[in-house]
């Protein structure tokens, strides 16, 4: 495997063999390289992948010819050296995801990237069939980032042992938590990979609570924590679709204390040469400033707010108090089973991705139907049910064709708010069915309004143009939006 | 008039007819008088009613024979002695309501009050033919509260100068705020009276923002502030219906701090001998450790809690807080105008409304609803036209047929459950609609279930018995609510 050309922002890899003289390969050899490309340099970590193979992947950010030598402590892989030519990326990779704003995410080709995410955590615990069956869901749906966790999941409507782990073992006879199970990474791959291939972001969850003490993934030591991430980094940093989310609900691990998560923060920050955005995602409220558990998300290695919040008004203030991107993670599902964040309706659902949007958050979907196999889309993927997927499509077309670097106007009463002044409004009334809405809008303009209708779809002109204090009839009916546009002159 | 017979809780009143010599009998005259029956005294204040008449009413409490004496300033006025007889409460005079423990109300004569509030603010300053109309849809509507204030409103919507204010003047040619206007009370009176025949409890506000200084009522000095308290209680006290409601959305009341409301809570406290019901209602939030101007609910002289809040989850940390009811007297009103807090639907004041019961507080309905001549509910009464009161009629006949006592069971999880352990359950889905409920009860008894469609006013059974672990099956759609009752055996 000696690629001799890759594109921007896709995987190099390169695979050496070396009959294996080790006990433990995992925790013995050291390998790491150092890519140049002119006055560029980048330091990755290689990692064993089993039945004698080494691999160092490397995610080239810059078109030209690239250089790599190693070094490591078993002399067969110290100073190794190869080349390849980046050329242009392919249409369809834009790079990987950052922050371009204190509201607002791009891609590293500077092409907006607004999050629309859905949450399948353990799809890639499942057997291979239903894989495939969520892979082609997600082909059809609205979704371009997926929540997915590294561990598997013990928690209700999820008892099935998954067929490997991340270490060697199984429940039955214990895990050996000193070395990894390559088998089961190389799956995981193939699945970001093909992600990437249909434009959607894997935002991989490194810890979660859904475990408590059953296998122990949730407990293991600082030393044990730590040689996990980076291992996972070492494998999968160099896939461009990669997010960190550091845990789900970390504040219901309660092994864990905001200090571990500083260091675990600061140990993927370290080893991750591409800065791929970093969050962590709460299971209760937000912020409370007597509690020992909750984290502080202005942290500097904190890229983002991955929030859990069911009333999507809150994101007013996390978005004034972090003053970075908030995406609501989690704001219950569309469903039916018995418990409370699993069975809101695909109204609802529709609804709260629209109130979090216009306030300025990007807000995730979830899906909790009964199933008569329990095959529930929120953690084993699967097929969508939901009536909300559809909608949410409608609502990324009208963010797509809307102009860039909408913020949220807070000037505009009664009413949350998105746009850009004086040029574009959008207005989303919720639950609120007002038969006029009174606007201030410059006297030297016309403009145009049109109502959109969430739920069923349809964006209507309202006739007639408006300029200066005036006031626009509406439906008086709730779940509408409305749009107002300066006119061509 | 001087009466010989008076029913209990009724209102026992003696006149005085006394040609004039003071420039001003408002603040000169002090005029009091003791109600004695057997053991018990009782001080009230008397007032001057204009046209040389001076007035003294009491509300007895007991059965039996009650006798008075007088003390003034003026010799006239002074040792004058009378006396009546006590009947016992005619049918649908109940007395008082008071707090009846940490989350429920009673009548004096200890039959259970359960608060349907509503809200027609000005409704006493509209013409008399809109104050009729305002009566006779609340003879027909299910509330058994209104909220009133004395003042007038000056906002959107109230532009309209009334005919007659506490003080005798006009926004022209200003006010005398050392005389009273006997006409505008007398005038409250009247309605105060023909609510208590309605069953309906008139929860009087006595300061609010709606001035902003337009005609100067919401800043007083503290002296015009007590002579107005202590003239509205000693006309209004012997009203067994009415309520001291401090102020409407306090907190807007910029004039005024925290001590102020102490001490203007302590004056209504010191001179209403019969305790009738004090709370304060805020305009934003509920507390904020920060906050110069939130009132602390704790405080001796705070009977229930006020509150306004959109989101009726909130009502488990109030209740957790104050441990008094939690009235929830504005959660928004069904309506269409542009407001945010006047434009929901009658399904969601419904479900405001259960959402809020079933989390153990009492929720206010209010109703803002565009009209040809500005005519709306929440500030000038008139006609109701929303579809949410008869749902609340519903709501309130559930309750009325349930045991009392009924409170919160925080154990049953994913809902809220109101009931009696072991006995009465009531739970509440709201948005939520679960398929199936799973619920833990009593081995050794048979329990009944009915799905209540809180919207379509059906209650329907659940065929079998239900025991143990078990789990009930469910429609499946939004705002149902389920009661579980233990069998007769």
């Amino acid at each position: 495997m000696n690629q001799k050309i890759v594109e921007r922002w896709g995987v190099y890899e390169t695979a050496i063999k070396l009959l294996n003289p080790f006990e433990n390969p995992y925790s013995i050899v050291q390998l790491e390289a150092i890519f140049r490309s002119g006055e560029r340099m980048v330091k990755v970590n290689g990692f064993y992948d089993g039945d004698d193979v080494y691999k160092i992947r490397f995610m080239p950010d810059a078109v030209g010819p690239w250089t790599f030598s190693t070094s490591s402590n078993v002399p067969a892989l110290d100073a190794l050296t190869g080349e390849f030519d980046c050329t242009d990326a392919e249409a369809g990779n834009h790079g990987p995801v950052r922050v371009a704003s204190r509201d607002s995410f791009e891609y590293a080709d500077g092409s907006p990237y607004i999050p629309f995410g859905t949450t399948c955590y353990a799809w890639v615990h499942q057997s291979g069939a239903l894989q495939e069956e969520t892979l082609e869901a997600l082909r059809n749906s609205p979704f371009n980032k997926i929540r997915m966790c590294v561990f598997p999941k013990r928690y209700t409507f999820n008892v099935t042992e998954p067929a490997l782990f991340v270490f060697p073992g199984s429940k039955e006879d214990g895990f050996d938590l000193e070395r990894f199970e390559p088998r089961f990474f190389q799956g995981m791959e193939r699945r970001i990979e093909q992600l990437a291939e249909l434009g959607i972001e894997a935002d991989v969850i490194l810890f979660h609570p859904y475990d408590k003490g059953h296998w122990g993934f949730d407990r293991m030591s600082p030393d044990r924590d730590e040689f996990y991430l980076r291992y996972v980094i070492a494998r999968l940093s160099a896939y461009r679709n990669v997010w960190w989310s550091l845990a789900n609900e970390y504040d219901f691990m309660r092994e864990k204390r905001k200090e571990d998560w500083d260091r675990l923060f600061q140990i993927v920050q370290e080893n991750d040469p591409y800065g791929h955005l970093r969050s962590i995602h709460n299971g209760t409220k937000m912020y409370d400033p007597e509690s020992l558990v909750l984290y502080d998300h202005s942290k500097p290695w904190v890229d983002h707010v991955s929030l859990q919040h069911w009333d999507l008004t809150v994101v007013d203030s996390i978005r004034r108090k972090y003053g970075k991107p908030v995406v609501v993670d989690e704001c219950c599902y569309e469903g039916d089973i018995p418990r409370r964040w699993g069975n809101i309706t695909g109204e609802e659902m529709t609804h709260r991705l629209w109130e979090g949007t216009i306030r300025g958050a990007y807000v995730g979907h979830g899906e909790t139907y009964m199933h008569p196999e329990d095959i529930i889309w929120w953690s084993h993927g699967g097929e969508l049910h939901g009536t909300s997927p559809e909608r949410i499509g409608f609502l990324r077309k009208v963010l797509e064709v809307a102009p860039r670097n909408l913020t949220v106007i807070d000037t505009i009463k009664d009413v949350p708010a998105l746009g850009i002044q004086n040029d574009y409004y959008l207005l989303y009334f919720g639950i609120h069915r007002p038969i006029v809405r009174p606007i201030q809008l410059p006297e030297d303009a016309a403009y145009t309004a049109e109502v959109i209708d969430t739920w069923n779809m349809t964006i209507k002109p309202i006739e007639g143009t408006f300029s200066g204090d005036c006031a626009i009839s509406l439906p008086g009916r709730p779940y509408l939006a409305l749009r107002i546009r300066r006119s061509m002159q």
